[in-house]
């Protein structure tokens, strides 16, 4: 899974009928501490997450093992909010309270 | 999902014949704005996208969770054209109307 | 799918049983207009390219679904020969005829 | 799979329901010498790997493939702890005893 | 499929059960002429390739369709040994006898 911030949002009204009710969500990759870095990509939010909030997503066939992505054509699915990252013992991100 | 620009079509006749009456669109990733970088890649068009259209595609075996793609050897598709692309609140695209 | 062009072939005799009578051609990525970039991959031929030729290529779990591949240990497939690539209402590639 | 290098831990309360109990590693690919390059990600932890532990990590539907992730909306799971790794007939990394 | 050169095997005792029995090679993408570049990945050996061998690798869900990685946990293996690859009518690569 990557660590991701959540960005922006993406409308779209002509789309696959198994995407209508789905929230689309602009992510990008980030490092252990949360900074973005490289290209954004969309992932389907299943987990009510926000802008600004750092997340986990999974990519592939398993982005549709959701309740919310099965049988759908999605690649990217946000399935997990991060609170804290925590490396050699410290914290090195903490989701503000 | 990849955001994406259409930027032309492919002609093949000599093709699996799953591949028959799909429509073999030319496309790049682009960023949030909707400015193209990296390499041409195709993607079958399974909501009428047009050439200029920024586009959602999705990879890998969810290309083929579409009843146009179903069974069928390809591993990119477009399901959806891009309304607008939001970010901190404010729209950075939004489609010709 | 990726555009790509066939540059030659490979041969193995110690392989999985499953791989006896494919045929191994040696692919390269190529830009919008035919131009190869990027490293060699082995794709299995199913439409009869020959060396020279633009194809497209499908990758993953998508390549098993062609009759020569299903079930089959390979993740990369030609099924389709490239008549003509076309950009703004203009060939940009053409098949030698 | 790749050799990945464990270097910590993320903590995540807002998450799917299948991940419930599972640990997410953060872990970064490594070299043959089990210097960490590139960009960390997350992984599913099912073999009790260390921070600082050498692993294998298995990405995409086979990540899925072990019995505490089936079914589990997750890319990518640490299935090994590397004791060795031998280059030309030379240990080039061997596991702290 | 890649082209990729043996160049050293991993040994790893704690494992998930599946992999039990299984040789993990150390693998890099070579380009056409056999020359490695490139980061190194483990692949599963299905068909007893050797260390300085080149060899295909597959990857994702295709690398379990080989007998021997059947609902493993893997997802690349090594399921052909390269005998020789031609480009333009020569041959740019031919096996050791």
């Amino acid at each position: 899974m990557l660590i991701a911030k959540v960005i922006g949002t993406a409308v779209s009204t002509i789309k696959d009928e198994r995407l209508v009710g789905r929230k689309l969500m602009i992510v990008r990759q980030t490092d252990e501490y949360g900074t973005p870095h490289g290209k954004p990509f969309i992932a389907i939010d299943t987990v009510d997450a926000g802008e600004g909030d750092l997340v986990l997503t999974c990519s592939g066939s398993s982005a549709r093992q959701t309740n919310q992505t099965k049988d759908t054509p999605v690649d990217a699915v946000i399935m997990s909010v991060i609170d804290s990252l925590n490396i050699d013992g410290k914290n090195v991100f903490i989701k503000n309270p």
